[in-house]
């Protein structure tokens, strides 16, 4: 730290991204990313052509991309965001919606970056605890008058909350905006973005970068109601006019025009996590009933972290959270059948060293 | 603007970027984009194999691209900050050296973003009036005691600073952060990036969008005292880890592997910058000493605005502020010497009309 840096940010804590090490080949299971490549529609939009033209700006409307979203959700240009990545969105709506001095509301398990962004800009933020299920009651978000952010489904549980019980919170936040972070909406949940169109204070979050197969070309888009979105561009037009470069505004409105590809594969991994889900059940791990593209599992009697630490020496990444209500568990992402079966072989060689061990 | 707009943004005027039209084919000199394309080593380095890899996160710490400034620049790779274009830098040094209840100091006339972050973050700001000639006089400049923010060459002025005026004002603000913006540095103009070794208190920032024909990638850097990149790591962690795109921090390092491509080509922009500048002065208009890719100019009794729209009917675009004290004037980007020719034809034949118009 610097003997400049503003009082505000002094004592503020940083987000953690899982690990990128570069030591080894590792299988990585930490991030959340996709096994597969986008479409070929994707490849083929990314030509030397286009890589000449990055001489010019990139369209800071994003025009063809929001247009391609907007077709998609059977919505307007005007109803549609797209920042740099998810985090970009979430940022700038926790500034206009609940900002210096407001408030945020959000589970207290969930993405860690919702209080980070609440430190950041002086925002009073409540966490409210989950059920010991890990579930969440959707009661206990009514009537918050603040901004209400949930992820849906959450992170890292992986539980969703049904489109009437995200209807419920909506109806009865009238004042304050409510928004629901579908970043792994795609692996057999159903999106509420169609209650945009009903609601004022409704605002929906995805990502390119889990479904798409494109969290190295850093997309995020929301859908809201117009003035919603108007809120939103006005703080990127004062941080950062031209947000997305011009590859990768290409690359997602080809991504968006391939939705048979990434139905497809979207399938292959919910099929692949249930049957990565009953192979970990037998071996007597507990897993909660996961709707992303990942799984989130425990096992009595051994410790998070030290699974996580095995896997590692073996070069299996799985993300390990030290956060005391979910230090026994660990977060690992939907690979292909190949690697969850590489996971699941390690996960029973561990059990051997442990009990030699003992 | 919507019901739930966060009070402290719903005066905030947001920064307006240059048109980017697409009724038809203009010859774009209205923001600052260099008439050549990037280096064969950047059109390389973006493959198939690449784009396919964009299923995969980012390196969050741009380990080759700030390896390859490093270089570059004769420091250290903790010398270096990166993030999605110099806009993006800007507001995390507006945040972090000035920052809510803090207080930043610039010219009157200069990059309109700066009025904007201010406004932004509830920074308290004061302008300097530039002397009647456009340049700065470094002593107004001593003892802020408050972020002072000084684009050199400024803008859109394109007048230049020497290494020792900046090294002054850096010396006489032992107590604040001086940020140094070159934007527009490598069109004859000499960095005082090598100062960082001598003061803790010096940030030059650049970006890859103009000498380097990277506009459309999103890439900006800053050369620092590591405290002070640690600070902008930290509020960059805050808000958005992943924030370059993985094609980007390739291109990014190809076109710093490629120097004596870049500098043939800024030394052509700067061979027809003074063809032009001595063909609109036999015009007849007032054009600025620039040490920029931009020429700042005027003519006696006719309005900026009119030559703009009489321009741009022509097919020629120029960047025209609502200034009142540069109304007068155009900003217009040094292209390629066929496009000069277009834009000093086409200004004869706007002066013959309007001798008929009267």
């Amino acid at each position: 730290m610097s003997r400049f840096l503003n009082a505000c940010y002094q004592g503020l804590e940083a987000y953690v991204p899982g690990e990128q090490p570069t030591d080894m080949a590792y299988i990585k299971l930490n991030t959340n990313e996709s096994p597969f490549p986008p479409s070929d529609a994707v490849i083929a939009a990314v030509t030397k052509e286009e890589t000449e033209k990055l001489r010019l700006y990139p369209d800071p409307e994003c025009g063809a991309l929001r247009d391609a979203l907007a077709e998609s959700f059977h919505t307007s240009r005007e109803n549609i965001f797209v920042s740099n990545g998810s985090d970009d969105i979430l940022n700038f709506a926790f500034m206009a919606f609940a900002g210096l001095g407001g408030k945020a509301v959000f589970p207290s398990i969930t993405y860690g970056f919702y209080k980070v962004f609440s430190q950041l800009h002086g925002i009073d933020y409540e966490t409210i605890s989950l059920n010991k299920d890990f579930t969440i009651s959707p009661e206990d978000y009514y009537h918050k008058n603040a901004l209400v952010v949930i992820a849906n489904p959450n992170a890292p549980t992986g539980l969703m909350l049904s489109t009437e019980q995200v209807e419920a919170i909506v109806k009865n936040n009238p004042d304050n905006v409510v928004l629901i972070d579908e970043a792994y909406i795609d692996f057999g949940g159903t999106s509420c973005a169609p209650l945009v169109s009903k609601y004022d204070n409704l605002l929906v979050v995805q990502t390119f970068s889990k479904s798409r197969s494109l969290a190295g070309a850093r997309l995020g888009f929301a859908v809201g109601n117009k003035d919603l979105i108007a809120d939103l561009e006005k703080i990127k037009y004062s941080t950062n006019p031209y947000s997305i470069n011009r590859l990768s505004l290409l690359a997602g409105a080809a991504a968006v025009n391939s939705p048979a590809y990434y139905k497809e594969k979207c399938g292959e991994i919910v099929k692949v996590r249930e049957f990565a889900k009953a192979e970990l059940k037998k071996q007597g791990f507990f897993v909660t009933d996961s709707a992303a593209n990942f799984l989130f599992v425990k096992k009595r009697g051994v410790s998070g972290e030290y699974i996580y630490r095995k896997l590692r020496e073996k070069g299996i990444l799985v993300r390990h959270f030290n956060t005391p209500e979910i230090a026994d568990f660990n977060r690992i992402t939907v690979g292909t059948k190949e690697q969850m079966n590489a996971l699941i072989e390690a996960l029973k060689t561990i059990e051997k060293e442990s009990q030699v061990e003992q």
